[in-house]
């Protein structure tokens, strides 16, 4: 009989040890700038209750939550005679009391609530995690993939903004990757919708603004007058989202235009301040975009987004201030603002890019050749002594032909090849060969260690 | 309307900033020793194709299975007719497709098969990701939890048994967790029950060995006896796991007694090798214990278990050897030998006796007070400056009553506080306070970096 070949679900994906260097060198890099800022790590289930987690983000969401079936006799809660009713958007709620988390906001918002009276506000928290959507698979976009955020919560004060953004461009500096930082403040977009007599119509407006860096502004205005956005109105939108020159005169022409808007002066203040803590050359590349607008309805502050450059895999990292996201757990009058990395998109743009440094990837430094025998405890002694030393190496574990185990290393990109066979060991040296150059040279163990062991 | 408290589903848990930074300790400390031996990282997805997993762990595995309700009109493809006929039981493989992994060994297998043709082997890989079981949760068991192996796979060498002991050994050395670790072979114990006359016996002897530990002999052998292992049997058997003396001494008898198997000969062989690998000082605390057996069939030769000293947790760490984990995917002829740390067990047992080490865990090591309006800039020019020298700083966002900040400063362990009002400022100082002591100095930022920035 013949085993059909092993897979894995559609949308997944098994990551192998480059794959796995490439990431780690991610996640440590937004790991350590994290810690850097004071924040702290907290990790969630994987499966949250479908009560936390249903309503949340909206009807296509919830389509789009992975549901766990309950454990045993899961049928015996529905009842016979209704199961020939019920149709399966009907019954998945009556046999499943959970689902895998779908983003990291919720879940935190949850731990936020459950735990309130053990936390310590502001709470400063990071958490790297996967997340799980049912979505279409395509091009980039994966059913299961890496969430890495941080959020403040329990103070308004935007310093908290301000330091976010240092985050994010020590986090692409580290990385390498070129970036540009846009921000914007969702006050000024509701000031904007207030002043043109529409501000009952925010969200329709900001989720069609958010198109426009896709589809243009024409067909945002087509849009907005189908949605039944008046023509006077949009022409007091189109204007101002198309505002060009510094952003101190962007600030300066939205003062005087949203003057009548209590909103949207606040917007203008909160602007401004967050643009005051900027530093001449931290303001290098961050760029306030009255156009930008995320469609999350959520916030209800500081909107951040981070475009790659040099690419056109679109936005890496995003986020902003919300008032309330704890209000449906219980907990009110809680202000929030968080950012996340796009761990899978940065992969990518620094894929493309050739942007990961080979010397910082911690495959292993040193193969020891193995030519058994008489000459086994000599390597055990050679590689013990380079662990020691703190350097990563092998002993290859069976006594093969030499080539085989030259072409070990080189499948696996090991810089160095120790040989300490007989020769080497009556003389109580080593000969090293670098992969690289090919150049061998026969020396003490200690000497390799002495010149090359804090390089590895 | 009074919104009921925020829960989380029985069996998992949250893990807040304290139990994350002990957990990343014992996880980095896993981590940096498997890759200082050559073990090189892999991931595979959270979910796996049923048909991956079933089977693979017994009945009551399959039964312990998270299953994944597939998505959209699930109910299409079972017809209404037989809706009414099924049973949960039935129902389930009807509706799911996927389910979570159970173990990292399956997936593993999984992974080797399908990436066969890309894999150059021997192949060394560890893995570290949480698994999932829907056991009855109980103290010390979850519904998940972290699994942290390591394995290599397509080599024969005992070499490679010999070297994950020594990670054993450095993993506990460097968490200082005080242990025992048991080895023996199954090899040895087909011998014996081969010499004792029920050799096509040997899994329910093995599953009842396994249990001496629990119940002691005397219920074992009842327990044999009541199986149908006559009592002659049992006579062989019983002496042979209740050797005393040295590993030498025990292989001395062994050797005599399994001269007539051949399976019983190539485990003493096995064994003696192995033994001989360890030098001296790398023998302490490793003991050959022959009523070892666990209750894994897979394994086919060598079998680890490691005990926590001072502890009543039990195993903390387990693998062994096993010669055909593939062959169910479809790739046969391939041996692979391998161990897993359980990073809750070892959590527990480290937390019970105090051991884990303040100085690693690694918080914020200074809080920059807040006292806001023309000191806001200076204060944001010393936590920049901290974090320039690599400590890891925050400014408290909002400049509220001293109390309060040195509260929260409390509250998260952080050992420094750094003042930076307007005196400091007209002085070009900073006064520090060190909590722990509570002791003052005023001193430039640079001499508190210089004096202290390398233990932070």
């Amino acid at each position: 009989m013949s085993i059909p070949a092993p897979s894995i679900p559609k949308g997944t994906r098994d990551f192998s040890p480059v794959e796995m260097q490439r990431r780690n060198f991610i996640f440590d890099t937004i790991r350590e700038v994290y810690t850097l800022y004071g924040y702290q790590p907290v990790e969630t289930p994987a499966m949250e209750n479908l009560s936390t987690l249903l309503g949340k983000y909206g009807d296509e969401g919830d389509k789009l939550l992975f549901k766990i079936v309950n454990s045993g006799d899961f049928l015996s809660a529905v009842g016979v005679t209704n199961m020939e009713s019920l149709g399966s958007a009907e019954l998945a709620p009556l046999i499943c009391d959970r689902g895998l988390r779908y983003d990291l906001t919720v879940p935190f918002a949850r731990f936020v609530v459950q735990h309130r009276n053990k936390i310590k506000f502001p709470f400063k928290r990071y958490q790297i995690q996967p997340v799980w959507r049912a979505d279409r698979p395509q091009k980039g976009r994966y059913r299961e993939f890496y969430q890495c955020d941080a959020d403040v919560i329990g103070s308004n004060s935007l310093l908290n903004e301000y330091e976010l953004l240092l985050i994010i461009k020590e986090v692409f500096s580290r990385l390498n990757v070129s970036n540009r930082i846009l921000i914007n403040n969702r006050k000024l977009l509701s000031g904007i919708a207030e002043v043109a007599g529409v501000g009952e119509r925010i969200t329709d407006i900001t989720t069609e603004i958010d198109k426009i860096g896709k589809i243009g502004m024409n067909e945002v205005v087509k849009n907005l007058t189908a949605k039944g956005i008046p023509e006077s109105s949009i022409a007091v939108i189109r204007p101002l989202l198309e505002l060009t020159g510094s952003n101190s005169d962007k600030m300066e022409r939205l003062s005087e235009i949203l003057s009548n808007s209590a909103t949207g002066m606040r917007g203008v203040e909160e602007m401004s301040e967050l643009l005051g803590y900027l530093k001449e050359k931290e303001s290098d590349g961050v760029i306030f975009d009255l156009s930008l607008a995320r469609g999350l309805n959520y916030y209800t502050g500081a909107i951040i987004e981070v475009k790659a450059e040099d690419s056109d895999i679109g936005s890496i990292c995003g986020g902003g201030r919300y008032d309330d996201l704890t209000g449906v757990f219980g907990l009110s009058d809680t202000s929030g603002v968080g950012i996340s990395f796009g761990a899978d998109r940065i992969y990518d743009v620094m894929l493309q890019n050739d942007l990961f440094p080979q010397a910082k990837l911690t495959g292993t430094s040193a193969l020891v050749v193995n030519f058994g025998g008489d000459t086994t405890p000599y390597a055990l002694g050679v590689v013990a002594a380079l662990r020691r030393a703190g350097i990563r190496s092998e002993l290859y574990p069976d006594s093969v032909r030499l080539k085989k185990q030259f072409s070990y290393a080189n499948a696996n990109k090991i810089p160095w090849i120790i040989v300490a066979g007989e020769d080497e060991m009556a003389a109580g040296k080593v000969k090293v060969k670098e992969m690289d150059s090919g150049s061998e040279r026969d020396m003490t163990l200690n000497s390799f260690i002495d010149e090359y062991g804090a390089s590895l």
